[in-house]
């Protein structure tokens, strides 16, 4: 094998890395499982990151000559011209690390980073739900809402690299500000946190439910977006109207997003999406009703398809463009 | 001159036809204008259209050869790929004219087509305020709130060519549809058409104001956004309570664009931006306060530099474009 003929992926997060050896492709050949040290020094994780990425390099046979380069999905505000991550809340010792240079003195190879929801995105549109799409945006709901763009191929990362924070779109400018700076922003209002938050209030202003067990349970630490979905399935009556005012802004967020960007396709992704019917679909329904020129209609919102390995596989895809690119 | 020296650049309106010879970086050699015979046939628009190029070729001393291709920014939904007027308001018999294809057997050259407010996004991208920036917005705030997006110095146009519809973002779920699909859609509430509107609705329903002299004036076509600016200066509390509203709503919007796209400039142009200091400044300074980690705080926002030849300049650089990829 030559260096042209496979790359590394590895996604980084709070407790996991994951690390493929692939083909460009995409074509997976081994992959390896290590703990994440997070606690430790930003040396340590990244050491760790290098020995899971060896180690997947061995069970696949390869040689360090046959490896390419290698690609990078980190939890966090990446800046990745840079190749350092700027701050991450779930690497607390990685922030400001020049973790590009790092890696790739250890790996001796070229290295190439990226946030893991950009990068999940780019895994999906190269390999999965959206293989063979060009413009497309992968959504992630679950405690925020996030996103990937992909336009002509490409990451859509803007003119300084923080373009695609649909999750601080204004749906309700009276609306209010949750965890953002934006009022009524995205994620304020239909995110799981949002959920739970609003059902909570509610709750607490004295609106009955039987969702006031869960709230009061000492075990569990206040109530979750799980809690609203099983409470709606049995017929709750507040929960029901949470999940019906969260859905309104859920479709017009949707809406905002294919009357600006007109993307071929929608994934989405997230422990949101595990309530497509009760939640998804009905917002996708809105979307289309509600969108200019009715083109809504004509965009497929579609799960993802890679599942828990979207963002090593998007670092495989990264790792593969960088050896186009060399 | 050889047939790489000079392109053609053509903008057609409901009332007006603009023609400009020009180098292909953007110098303008001649220009003519013919008044738009919109309510004649589409082939004698598009022949009206062919005249006014030649007149422009004509003052230019330029013959055929030394032409390498023309561009056409025209009003209305235009289908870019195919070279077709799909619909226009101002154009109402071109609707569904293969215009490229009739045009460029007329003159004999390669012709290229867009939707003007786009086109004049190119423009200011490559010869006006947006010179040297490969990414940014151009917003025409009048009636309505049309965009053209520039990213990577190109138009970006989406899947299906229906990509910068921002007048059709959601930023009020619970709002009023106006004229849109989309309840609460920018454009509803807070373009001079809303201006207009709610100021007539508010008066209609009692609420006091110097306006209502306008408003019953038989004379004039109802309130204008105009009106409502006039009524602001001289102290009307209504029209500035209207208009503290609207900026509500105008920077809610920027800060969603500014969140979504991360452009790295953002040039406003149309009626409602000769009320800079009175609507665009207030909500700009909004959109920096609220913007994602303050990133709005880094992105320009600037009026157009090539006023009313924007769409034909744009069409200027479409034909060079053309040329070079030919």
């Amino acid at each position: 094998m030559t260096a042209n003929d496979a790359v590394l992926g590895i996604d980084v997060g709070g407790t996991k890395i994951l690390a493929l050896a692939a083909r460009p492709d995409g074509t997976t050949l081994a992959s390896a499982v290590a703990e994440t040290p997070s606690r430790e020094t930003a040396e340590r994780v990244i050491s760790a990151m290098a020995d899971t990425a060896r180690a997947a390099m061995t069970k696949a046979g390869l040689g360090i000559d046959s490896i390419g380069s290698a690609g990078v999905a980190a939890a966090g505000a990446i800046d990745a011209r840079a190749g350092t991550i700027v701050h991450s809340p779930h690497l607390a010792t990685m922030s400001n690390t020049p973790v590009v240079a790092v890696l790739s003195q250890l790996l001796g190879m070229p290295v190439a980073i990226g946030n893991d929801a950009n990068i999940a995105a780019l895994g999906e549109q190269r390999y999965g739900a959206g293989k063979g799409v060009q413009d497309l945006v992968f959504l992630t709901i679950s405690t925020g809402i996030g996103a990937g763009v992909i336009i002509d191929g490409k990451l859509f990362t803007g003119s300084a690299g923080y373009a695609g924070e649909v999750g601080h779109m204004t749906v309700d400018a009276h609306g209010p500000y949750g965890a953002s700076t934006t009022p009524g922003a995205w994620e304020s209002l239909c995110s799981g946190t949002a959920l739970a938050r609003i059902a909570t209030e509610r709750i607490t202003a004295g609106e009955r439910s039987s969702m006031s067990t869960a709230l009061l349970d000492t075990n569990q630490e206040g109530l979750t977006a799980r809690d609203v979905f099983a409470a709606c399935r049995s017929g709750d009556a507040l929960a029901q109207d949470i999940v019906a005012d969260a859905i309104v802004y859920l479709g017009a967020g949707l809406t905002s997003l294919v009357n600006l960007l007109n993307p071929a396709k929608i994934i989405i992704g997230g422990g949101l999406s595990n309530e497509w019917d009760a939640y998804i679909a009905p917002a996708v329904a809105l979307m289309r009703e509600q969108s200019f020129a009715g083109i809504g209609k004509l965009t497929p919102v579609v799960p993802p398809a890679l599942g828990a390995e979207a963002g090593a596989l998007g670092a495989v895809a990264l790792a593969s463009d960088a050896l186009h690119q060399a």
